[in-house]
């Protein structure tokens, strides 16, 4: 049987791998510690660590969601710099992001290309 | 220089690939040519044909875009479908819209499962 | 100064212009009485009668926001009515939801295009 | 330290609480194994049970968003119930929808007082 | 029966209740009189002002809207303001806007935390 | 037979009508450079450029589009001033988007007044 703590263990290690960063923070634990707490052992100790699909088509799946939703640009902006940590190629998630002009429209493709633009600028100046 | 029936021909092998019908019908041609036109020529023709990216990565895109809008069941039960024509397993495609949980809340996810046992009975009825 | 009642009086002949009703029943009285009555005091008795837009115009303009929502089926059937009622012919209406595409994605505008097909045949059988 | 299948019984009471249900199934458990399991042991083990919001008080937060998104009618259903069992009259639940008209347009109250209608229909039909 | 002016007085001490401030502004009423004056008769004079549901509990309802739909930021500042002024404590408002999660998915809610922190930061200033 | 290059030119000149500007850019062409051409072939080359809908038109369904989807500033923006380019007066505009208060709600009405003000602004100071 699994203990407790696994999950944020496992949840964290994922988030680690997403984000690229060793203390990931993707909301601020001091005014909502649950929810911080759940995005770590739910969302990444569970659903993403659930064997059934891959990292790389996981980001896909992700980089369509919130491109599409496009009220989320902080996380957009984060998932485009996981897709990359994924495996993705910055010619790929471009495509991807093109592809949603498709089923969301342009406005939502135009937004998500900004996002992937400042993504890849900040990777750029941290090499 | 292409022949601008090339786009046409092109988009119509894809769509035909996707939904795996000889005939796909995606919008009522009679009532709006340009729009069933536009759908073949630029989304399948253009967008989708376009060598960026593989046809099972366009899918969990789209899968992640559908699921997460929550407000085209049709247009999602047919990218179900194709997701499933371009390579992804049954576990893969529930594992997929499972994760749209996280990103676009548990009603979301809840109604693309829906679609998705509505395509996989759909198939196991063809069989 | 205007007397309150006039509000609904005046929204009420709005409505039934819009409508092509002499009773337009745009949501249920008996449960919820007073959206009953804000629809027709506030929505067609202020801002639908506002003078500085022509009919025709604010059924455009709905017909974008509706169809771009992609989650108001009832709604955008009524107004797709209103506009052929307010002076649109049948292809305006078809172009106005193709060009959706754009903006909204295709899907928005196959299930808006639907929906036009859906008021095209229930006035063909009135007539 | 808690037992891992304590959030499952803990989710399960809640949901049994809100849904009026001995048995509620709120997603197909053999399409999607996982993502029944999260709604029972995450959303309502866990976040639902959490102890600095009364139940009235979440049916209210829930109906405010499902009702604005307008695109989850099976949940809204099932929420627009859970609020009544929660303690919510009514009239004080036709009240929260037709607020809805203020933050997210008619058309989504509209649609969540039909909602509502129906659900009050099928609780007369119960007695 | 009532003076027509009679709901803009009404609607102003409404807003002001929500807002705590004696002069609000929630839109430009230079640039668009009619919509301004729409929110205060329409929105606070009416809606809000209706007797059957406590000005918390439409705060929450609120809250639970503007989370979800995710793109009315200053909106949700606002009415995170107008809930703490209604009587919600801030760990009320955190778990409201945590349970976000559960129906819009991660991203909103954190998004809607990042408001109620900025939120928290101006109230402390102010004091 | 159209020769492909006559889409895009034809884009650009209807892309220049709206924007107003000779060297319009809607989206990182440096990032995207399909996004960017599909843009000016398809959006502009040939659904806006398709002879159904007059332009004034046009752009009072994109008002309504982009207003109610609430998650599109910039394109908003962009389109706002392509209304007035295409004949809309300043007071017209603002009637349209007052109006989405009805069919989206208010905060996305408020959104698109601020949007319009500064629309207004950068051309009050470009005279």
């Amino acid at each position: 049987m699994e203990h407790p703590g696994e999950r944020y263990e496992r949840g964290l290690k994922a988030l680690q791998f997403v984000s690229g960063q060793a203390e990931p923070a993707v909301v601020d634990a001091e005014t909502a510690p649950d929810l911080a707490r759940y995005v770590v052992e739910f969302g990444y100790g569970e659903v993403y660590s659930s064997p059934g699909l891959e990292p790389r088509d996981r980001q896909l799946v992700t980089l369509g969601a919130l491109a599409a939703l496009g009220n989320a640009a902080p996380q957009l902006r984060f998932h485009i710099n996981g897709a990359l940590n994924a495996g993705c190629t910055r010619a790929e998630v471009v495509e991807a992001l093109t592809q949603i002009a498709v089923y969301a429209g342009f406005p939502a493709a135009i937004n998500a290309i900004t996002a992937a633009k400042d993504v890849f600028a900040a990777r750029d100046a941290d090499e």
